[in-house]
């Protein structure tokens, strides 16, 4: 504030647990690092090695970045809330991005080796992550008043399907204001789920690259085998540290009183426009 | 009531995706048993189809009664709390019995087999899930005043260790009421995420089993892969619908007026006792 008050503490235990969580995030990187430069012969593009690529981007954009990125209203949660926004559309933007390189990857190697796509349970779910998560990141990027619509996004237009239910989609057309307040829970949930699907899919990828490369010496405890177990693992306690963080009811994003005052002029704007009123 | 009064009526909605759920459940069991009696010759106890009673037990235990139990709380919003929870526990320890047979399965098969134990990232997922799940159950068994606790468990007993965070166990000693009430909310997310951990598992095994199995046909797309791919699907839909209705917040169980009386009973009851007053 303009008093020189210093802002309010973050509570201890939710410092402890983000702390936890970068650990964790820092180490299943290192640990993919070295299964694949001590094991698999490192990564590069334009080679035998392009796969590689594919499990070193997925862990770093699909793990650690999707975390993170649902962290940061935790992490900052004093600063304005448009400034957490801005953080948290950029770290997801940019796993999204290492995301698909590491799809492109996938793709790429099994064309060089005649290797069909999209036949195994770990590419089922794992393409699901990717698809539900791109259409969670782009329904979740005009939310609240200043959410950094261009002006190139004209208002009223529907926000793409959410998520599959059963067998089929469900439209939330995310217009008005009011939706949207009623829309955040289910982003939320979502958010957590496709993070959980998205560790599940690594899991399955990690058992598949386990089984096609050591099928005959993994049940002989080779190191290899231990270490990309202990990679699942490390997958599996960060989930389970970033989900607690976030569910959390006591670690929940307070909202500041300006934008509390902020989302009350906005509604009243909004609902006194003419349903007519385009941008 | 004494008036004759119908029951208050549970929200639309929570019905109707608890349908789904059984809807999925049901459909995840019919197509398990599809893939080993069309697949892989059936299922029996003394003989060489003994490890197909695995996954058999683990799908119908740890995904499709472990949830059920889960949502007990939900789909019997309105009854006595003290019924909702004996069902809660029956469906659990159901559950864990029928999981339990599983896993004997699995060991039995592999000592006939000759193939070591415990060394696939399927099984270190799986029993990980199986010994937390336990000892999940073992300490929410005595909550709250009325919670089912025999003559021969003493009070202030301190519960097992409940979830391994990182590196370590943290001890929840849970013998006083006001611990148990702060406990409740990680009781309900290490539920969740104990849930969440069982169907991943479950997806490790089918992928373990497909390249087992069908390796070499498997990337054709043979209808077994597809069937067992589909399984998997329905596991993660069975999941999120789950998980959907147990963390939506107006589906909550509304705590019922006798109750709210007989804690704040017991509540002064407990703090009135001396610390020494053993049982």
């Amino acid at each position: 504030g303009m008093d020189g008050a210093p802002p309010p503490a973050s509570p201890a235990g939710l410092s402890a647990y983000v702390a936890v969580s970068q650990l964790l995030g820092l180490t299943l990187l290192t640990t993919t690092g070295a299964w694949l430069g001590l094991y698999r012969g490192g990564v590069a593009w334009h080679s035998p090695l392009q796969f590689n690529v594919h499990p070193l981007c997925m862990v770093l954009g699909m793990a650690f970045l999707q975390g993170d990125a649902l962290l940061v209203y935790r992490v900052f949660r004093h600063e304005a809330k448009h400034s957490a926004k801005v953080l948290h559309a950029l770290l997801h933007g940019l796993a999204l991005v290492i995301a698909l390189v590491g799809i492109v990857a996938v793709f790429e190697s099994h064309r060089t080796k005649g290797i069909p796509d999209m036949y195994s349970l770990h590419s089922w779910c794992g393409m699901a992550a990717f698809v539900l998560y791109l259409l969670q990141v782009r329904a979740g990027e005009p939310l609240g008043p200043r959410g950094g619509k261009g002006p190139h996004t004209p208002r009223n237009i529907p926000a793409p399907p959410q998520w599959l239910l059963g067998c089929g989609f469900f439209l939330f057309p995310g217009a008005s204001f009011s939706l949207r307040g009623r829309y955040k829970p289910q982003h939320v949930f979502f958010g957590i789920a496709l993070f959980a699907l998205s560790i599940a899919a690594c899991l399955l990828g990690i058992t598949e690259m386990l089984l096609f490369n050591i099928r005959d010496s993994y049940s002989h405890f080779v190191p290899e085998g231990v270490l990309a177990n202990t990679l699942g693992v490390l997958l599996v306690a960060f989930g389970l540290v970033v989900g607690y963080v976030l569910t959390r009811d006591d670690w929940k994003r307070p909202p500041l009183a300006e934008e509390l005052a902020l989302s009350m002029d906005f509604k009243t704007l909004t609902e006194g426009e003419s349903p007519g009123g385009g941008s």
